[in-house]
């Protein structure tokens, strides 16, 4: 797999507007075939109506790669930091996935030429693939296709998946938190720590990384941070947030962060707590699906006639508000 | 029926805990027994089960009343309007309701004890039916519990219902809108005329009242809303806003705002427009309980079994995210 960042139809394949395409896409996908994961994702990304027979046809790879997210404030060195990880996650042999799903991403196009071209290391590696997440034309924005284009990465082969967010909103928390493991990147002097807790990253940081720690202040920061661990309310069984420091400009602490990773992975594995997160993650992900289809139901009764029928049966005092609402459920389940 | 503050349980009923003993209190209501009404107001307040019970009984009576609604800013004197409103509506012979959805209405603890005593002229009328409305303990808040009160007030035998709210949020206009005939309150020099741009309220005004209409500024206010009024766009079959100029603390252009709710009545009834109306408001009553009850099913099945067991086929790679939403929604028709 290669960092292409155009998606380019399946070569041979009418160009995947039937279901029973899917299955040779994914199956080219499997195979390595870079422009094939790029279709994939697009039609995720895309809320395309092919949406769940692509589902159908990845599930049996599901919870094979290690989701990793990363997230942290503009400036903290998010993009550096994936970068360097995807160096050192390459070294150990895996097969690594990006999906960058922050607007100040390179990959999205807020940051500096520097970082684009920096990210450009990775390009020509057949053991990575890079990719952006636009909220564009989809319902429930990145928050709804993050998830299947995590699959999408792990039906591809990937062993590891990172999920680069900003943290600065709910829908970035949200993304994050399909994660395995969840790292926060701060910077000395930012004032970060307080803003972490205010935005309720703290909650989901499994392993803070003080990056840019050649700074002043990196002391009083990491200070900070381990002063919020020790406050937070913890059983004697949970994992307690690693704090590491790096300066991922200069290379410096990525093995730090890599061996973290591991040990939270571990100990994920050794306390069942993995195949929890990726239950929850599931049921999450079921009740978002049911609820959106419920959602449009509505919307085409209120287009239809049934939900006007039954409206002028309440305004002529024929029927009650509860018992249109309840004909117009059974309508639903027909 | 009195301006009774606090819900007293029926006399002689087993305090209404049963469906069955609804249609009884309905009766009451209906003869004018201002406890019923208060009874029944407080379980629709406070969203309680026998809702739909209570729906059922009232249905018969919808459309009965003409609705008005009043809104504007604190301080633009709503309650003194409402109160000199009601004084001429009695005046007419009709028998009229109050609802005070307002934070900073009298009835609701806001406002100065001037007011309150003010509104006290019509405690002992038996033809005024006088009540606040909170949001406590009712999911949806008011805008869920204001329409069934209106219902209330209606199966009681108001002929007019004044809703009186605060215009400066989304619930307001939303409560707003289940008017009939909708007034907007502004005062000269309050700059309300840019503000109710800003909060969507031109869009809900079928009388603008210019209240305080003794002070400065009153004639560019008036000009302001005129200009705005012009500027609107409006097919040749739809109702232009009137404007009414009014010292209501002085009893003054009482008459022009009643004659102005008639005039659009009157509109209302020629057009076709009133019973699209009642059916417009129908139909988001039907819709907003559907959604209720999809959610709380939904929710239901997240604290039973049925979710997890899809969840945890999903994360062994059994199935798929869409397929399990498909078999949720099967489960919640069942």
């Amino acid at each position: 797999m290669s960092g292409a960042a155009e998606p380019v139809p399946a070569a041979g394949s009418t160009s995947v507007r039937r279901s029973r395409d899917v299955p040779l896409l994914v199956e080219r996908a499997r195979a390595g075939d870079p422009r094939a994961v790029a279709r994939l994702i697009t039609l995720v990304e895309n809320g395309d109506e092919l949406l769940p027979a692509i589902a159908a046809a990845l599930a049996p790879y599901a919870g094979q790669a290690q989701v990793v997210g990363l997230t942290g404030s503009p400036g903290v060195g998010k993009s550096t930091t994936t970068n360097e990880l995807v160096r050192a996650l390459r070294a150990q042999g895996h097969r690594v996935g990006v999906l960058a799903v922050d607007p100040s991403s390179p990959f999205t196009g807020g940051a500096i030429l520097g970082d684009r071209v920096r990210m450009q290391d990775h390009a020509t590696d057949p053991g990575v693939y890079i990719r952006s997440m636009s909220s564009r034309g989809h319902l429930g924005g990145l928050a709804a296709a993050t998830p299947q284009a995590v699959r999408v990465l792990e039906g591809a082969g990937c062993d590891v998946v990172l999920v680069e967010t900003v943290g600065v909103g709910q829908a970035e928390v949200e993304v994050a938190s399909l994660a395995d493991t969840t790292l926060v990147l701060l910077a000395p002097g930012m004032g970060d720590a307080i803003q972490a807790v205010k935005a309720g990253i703290l909650e989901i940081a499994d392993v803070f990384v003080v990056n840019k720690a050649d700074r002043d202040g990196v002391d009083a920061t990491v200070r900070d941070i381990q002063g919020m661990i020790a406050l937070g309310e913890r059983g004697p069984g949970q994992w307690r947030p690693q704090v590491v420091r790096s300066v991922a400009a200069r290379g410096e602490g990525i093995d730090d962060i890599a061996a973290a990773i591991d040990k939270h992975r571990g100990w994920l594995v050794e306390h069942g707590e993995l195949r929890r997160r990726q239950e929850a993650r599931a049921a999450a992900e079921i009740e978002a699906i049911a609820l959106g289809t419920l959602r449009a139901r509505i919307g085409s009764l209120r287009d239809g006639t049934q939900l006007s029928t039954l409206a002028a049966r309440v305004a002529e005092g024929a029927t009650d508000p509860y018992t249109a609402a309840d004909e117009l459920l059974a309508q639903l389940a027909r």
